[in-house]
């Protein structure tokens, strides 16, 4: 009898030790295999208007057309004054961390307080991370992934604070915030980041050439004092593209066994918008598509990858098509030689208005209307530097028909896309806080916040 | 031996028999049941813009916010002039045929061909149909589900071919293209198309007593002559509203054992945004999402509906947020009584602009510029008879700080979102013939087009 029950009891014992080990691999198994790494792609100020107009422009599909899960995202940030329209680094801020702010905070919530960043619970899990953007590398965007700052103009801070991160790439503009005024730079105290950088254990590189040979270790590139051009205007032999620094990127990145974390942004796109310039913009949405590809094709060969791709906000209000006639004229566009800001209004005189509209802008038959336009714009351009800038890309626009509400951002919900494990979380309207959630989730982790 | 072969021979044809059940089984397992009803809802003009302004003004989610598969949808047409911007008709066409064509065309193609239409391939497959708009029944967008015309415009001819397609419920306005001059109608026939269709077996209703007593049977409802009131003005004692007679056609249509295809056009959202009077299509937009929410709860109770919320195009290139500023106001849009339009503006004289203002628009401060504004509307009314409702509402977007790029529609990629069987093929970038494609689809039938 007793042998009876000991042997009743082995075997209770033996299904109860079964039973446990079946259950708990059954909730294994529920959940997906984590993320290994991931590549937040932020196209700033691409609302679903800059992607259609990218899409005609290209004359074909985009990257991010193929991606099968979409979503809608609410950008709203936390701003007593500015309720419903957000800048840049609220909106990253929401992104990077989950958490709504005020419009100028840098990875702070409403009460000034630190938050922590995708970017930093990567780091805490030893995955490599990376920043990579066509503005200044201390720019908002970038800048709140690796930086606290509760002031988003404070670059040379954030420069300290993105450096003390130890972000393994990062890649884009502001050497200006890295260097002294010595020695060209904006810094007041003197210190050289970039010889700072290089004792830390960080290649430094300051063009393509030198960029491309870089196959591991960290890496610093800053290819600009301030921003990187604009697509149309870049020099492709010296600046690299979107696509070389996303690739570059997670090259290196990617020979880390604990995968990666990489943030890469289409930062002037906004820029861009901002001004009206309808060619600039197509093209910097082409390039941010092309670096988009790099990812995916990355992603595609495995299936550890998630690729998300998002805006912080719409700038421009842009619409295809506007000024009460149903059509567009895509053609006046792809005439355009340079960006309006940075090469075609600098060359810009009262007397060479023709010669430069023929040059670089294709128009042969500019208006008596036009010119006077184009007249007023001088006479108003002591007042405001940007009169001229304004007018051409006023020109344009009409003639492309291509709308704007606004010189600013504005407030409609922005595409999300996702490709790859958890892609399928990116769906339905979510806010732009539940993007760090869900990506949070998708590298294994509890949504905690 | 021989027996035993015998044997063997009888095992084979067994297990051959058992492996072709099998496969058979496998394959008809992989492909989803068909949907066995179809509910589709357009809101005409309806933009990611216009979907955030609705969520801003209800203060809450909307109802297609909760949908979890999204994409987005191009609305080009196949115009020889206008090549980017889509007219509803063409849209309209698009999505019920599959067949892309020029700006007017009620589901013919190019060559002015009548096309077969989603409705017409229901009815074929036994199924009841229904229409419901806000707008004339005989407008574009409920016109290409059931008629064929080369133009827009004959809506007296389109009236008649609606009613030759026998379609189940038809409920809307128009009542003008289905009664004579002599009846104070719009035909020219002298045709009673009221009388014809209820020697058809229809029951016919004109205000919303009327239709919510009927339960069974055709049913014909037409409310006003023209469309129906916007949401802001419907008198709700006597005009259903959008959720009412969605409501009402799912009641009677569902009652069909093959199942349903049903229509449902938001169809004044377009109509607001083309005059720019945002505290109207805000309303418009919350009628629609409630219609939404009638057919959501309908297929949650059952797995056999589909149900896809889209939009044929955008209009007035509509943003959260304009004129350089980066704040939006709400508020000063829900103070808005009526739409400007239809009730304000025929209220105004140029003695009455205070307090006309003060009534209807919440307006007490007014500004000298505004009044300003409003005298020289009045004084441009003969030569441009909507310069007084344009006056209004360019005062009512600017202090609401509601953006627009055009009066006329725009060419942005437009929101698509289903829930039900098959709703997982509505995601990433489609165009919106691809709709109509994988309604068929849906329901059971081969792509054929």
């Amino acid at each position: 009898m007793r042998l009876f029950l000991k042997k009743g009891l082995g075997l209770l014992l033996v299904v109860m030790l079964l039973w446990l080990i079946l259950t708990s691999y059954i909730t294994v198994a529920e959940a997906a295999p984590p993320a290994k790494n991931v590549v937040l792609f932020i196209g700033d100020g691409m609302g679903y208007g800059h992607l259609t107009l990218g899409r005609i422009f290209k004359g074909n599909a985009l990257t991010v057309d193929g991606f099968k899960y979409n979503g809608t995202v609410s950008t709203y940030p936390n701003d007593p004054v500015e309720k419903w329209v957000t800048d840049s680094s609220a909106a990253a801020t929401a992104i990077a961390t989950g958490v709504k702010t005020y419009n100028s905070a840098i990875s702070v919530d409403v009460n000034k307080k630190p938050v922590e960043t995708i970017l930093e619970i990567a780091q805490k899990k030893g995955k490599a991370t990376g920043l990579v953007t066509t503005t200044r590398i201390t720019h908002a965007t970038p800048a709140a992934f690796a930086a606290h700052n509760v002031d988003r103009d404070a670059e040379n801070e954030i420069a300290v604070d993105m450096l003390n991160h130890k972000v393994d790439v990062l890649l884009g503009g502001g050497k200006q915030h890295f260097i002294s005024k010595e020695q060209g730079g904006k810094r007041e105290d003197g210190r050289d980041l970039i010889a700072e950088a290089k004792k830390m254990g960080y290649t430094v590189v300051e063009n393509r050439d030198e960029m491309l040979k870089v196959t591991r270790g960290k890496l610093l590139g800053l290819f600009k004092m301030s921003h990187l051009s604009f697509e149309i205007d870049r020099d492709s032999g010296r600046e690299p593209s979107l696509a070389e620094m996303t690739k570059k990127a997670i090259e290196i990145l990617s020979k880390d066994k604990d995968g990666f974390f990489l943030m890469v942004e289409g930062g002037r796109i906004d820029h861009a918008s901002h001004i009206h310039d309808g060619a600039v913009v197509a093209r910097d949405v082409l390039a941010f598509d092309e670096a988009v590809k790099v990812a995916l094709d990355f992603a595609k060969g495995r299936n550890d990858t998630l690729v998300i791709v998002t805006a912080d906000h719409e700038t421009g209000g842009l619409s295809i098509g506007g000024y009460g006639q149903y059509n567009f004229e895509p053609e006046v566009l792809k005439l355009q030689k340079n960006s309006i800001e940075e090469v075609i209004a600098p060359k810009l005189t009262p007397d060479n208005i023709k010669q430069v509209f023929s040059n670089y802008l294709g128009i042969e038959d500019l208006t008596i209307d036009e010119m006077i336009l184009m007249l007023n714009a001088f006479k108003e351009k002591d007042k405001n530097p940007s009169a001229v800038v304004n007018a051409v890309a006023d020109i344009m626009s009409k003639r492309a028909l291509l709308g704007w509400t606004s010189t600013a951002h504005t407030g409609a919900d922005v595409p999300v896309m996702a490709y790859g494990p958890y892609a399928e979380t990116f769906t339905g309207h979510i806010d732009n806080t539940d993007i760090f959630k869900l990506m949070v989730q998708a590298i294994g982790l509890k949504i905690y916040r």
